[in-house]
């Protein structure tokens, strides 16, 4: 009954062969053996799928549907695997190796404060958020931008600013998150009323009913003031996750092994949650993030803390897979 | 002496040509010579200096500073006349060919609906609004849209929004036009909140003082904003061009000739408002716009308006060039 040891990112990557080292330093024999995983794409930042290489190993994504994935400069998925030497037909899911773990166990620095605040170097997950992405299109009427009257612009960039602000402030009363972050305007001239905006929502709550409202009532208001504005919205769905729980046997084992370390959720995706909605049981290991940062320069952890999360991997790993 | 006769776009193109051919076909023996002038580059769509050809006529734009301009590939327009077979060092202000002509007159679409409104197939220019450009930049903090707090936020996307409409309003309440209708996000991943948002302001007013406050209003209102925001913002001015009122002397003789044709005010920036303010009596006439629409498909004006804009160009050239 193999483990699997997963990472995320530079913390992660480190962490895991060092926990490795640090067993057989220790001169641990497994009784039952180790791996490491090592997953592609999982911010979906080249080809816009996010968990794109566990997505495929359990058959959460297709093999088709990933080959055919673009990139912004146009190549696929399937073009630049092999430009990479990599075989794109190799593709797919790998049933037989997933119903040979026991448990994956992630390490990830936490993506929040929840930790700093607490006091504590190292805790573990107890769930992701449900989330999603959609595409919201706001369209209009193109036009000059010097000579065309106020009352008579048809300007879905207006529409566009509204649903930003109206999306910030759903989300802080929900008590939920919500960001749009991306956008593309057309034809994106300075003395141009655009033809077209498309921005991009991510939406995140602790439990699924406050998405949905949330993502319902950001819906409303971006529908009414296109009205107003005599613009069109459609937003479509390009993602959507429902809340993973973390197998709580696991979770328990391991919080007792590392003495009643805190537990949290986090609103971030991860492989683990795509493994762990695989039914794989699965873990995951945070460290301390003093700033709370993520996805940013000023992300860190302290080499003490590093340490720490490194230990408590060793201690998991030797109880899960020692004698 | 010779006159001048401008156009723009397509119908001015096809009108410069036609009203020559009908000046020959009726026989007119000119006492001073008429040509047709062709710039390049009015809307600064590929270089960003709108007005580029006559700008360098006049002197207003100075060839080193243009042979550096590039387009939104990073090439050159030296580069790219060298490519196109001319000589980048040929460019210039040509004051001996400006000090030549005694009147310049453009044929343009009204970029509005005055003529419209007013039930007349043929108008005359009065003036064009001060108008500028300023680059708006906001920049916040980058971080994970998923897991950071609504409150611990430092999203520039937000600043940028509000002033969108702000703007907006402010050119309602002046009776001025402004419109944010370029941006850039970076780095623009629908799970990052933006670490900086770039956006263009055009802002045009009948005269300058309310341009300088519609202005003065943007920059207040967005700076109080990202003040809320924890973010920053700075505008700076790309581009700005006072007041052109053009020569009331040729207007006047314009209007006599076309028999009361109305005279009206435009917003857009033109070739002949570079020429007009390097002091050539400079005039435009302006065909009606059913839509009022410009710079989009749906800008048009009808068969029997566009004969009736190469008449009046025809009774116009008439007068100035013949006997």
């Amino acid at each position: 009954m193999p483990h699997g040891g997963g990472y995320d990112g530079p913390l992660g990557i480190v962490s895991a062969f060092l926990a490795v080292d640090a067993l057989r330093a220790q001169g641990l024999t497994p009784v039952r053996p180790i791996g490491i995983a090592a997953f592609t794409e999982e911010e979906g930042s080249r080809f816009g799928l996010a968990c794109l290489g566990s997505r495929l190993l359990t058959g959460a994504a297709g093999p088709q549907q990933a080959r055919m994935l673009t990139d912004r400069h146009g190549v696929t998925l399937a073009q630049a695997m092999t430009d990479a030497g990599a075989d794109p037909a190799a593709m797919g899911a790998e049933p037989d190796r997933l119903s040979g773990i026991e448990a994956y166990v992630e390490l990830h620095i936490e993506q929040g404060r929840g930790l700093a605040e607490l006091g504590a170097p190292v805790g573990v997950a107890s769930a992701i958020w449900p989330h999603g992405r959609w595409r919201l299109e706001f369209t209009g009427e193109a036009n000059h931008a010097g000579t065309t009257r106020m009352n008579e612009r048809r300007d879905p960039m207006l529409t566009f600013a509204y649903t930003v602000l109206a999306a910030n402030k759903e989300a802080r009363l929900a008590g939920a998150h919500a960001t749009i972050g991306r956008a593309t305007v057309e034809p994106n001239a300075t003395n141009a009323i655009p033809s077209r905006v498309i921005g991009w929502l991510d939406a995140r709550a602790a439990d699924q009913s406050t998405l949905d409202e949330l993502v319902a009532a950001i819906r409303t208001r971006a529908t009414e003031r296109a009205s107003r504005d005599s613009t069109a919205v459609t937003m479509t769905s390009e993602s959507v996750t429902g809340v993973v729980d973390f197998d709580p046997m696991l979770r328990d084992r391991i919080t007792a092994t590392l003495e009643g370390a805190p537990v949290l959720p986090t609103g971030a995706g991860h492989d683990a949650g795509v493994l762990a909605s695989a039914g794989v049981p699965t873990a995951m290991l945070f460290v301390r993030n003093p700033t709370g940062v993520s996805h940013a320069p000023s992300e860190y952890a302290t080499p003490a803390d590093c340490a720490a999360g490194v230990d408590a991997l060793v201690r998991v790993l030797a109880d899960l897979a020692g004698p």
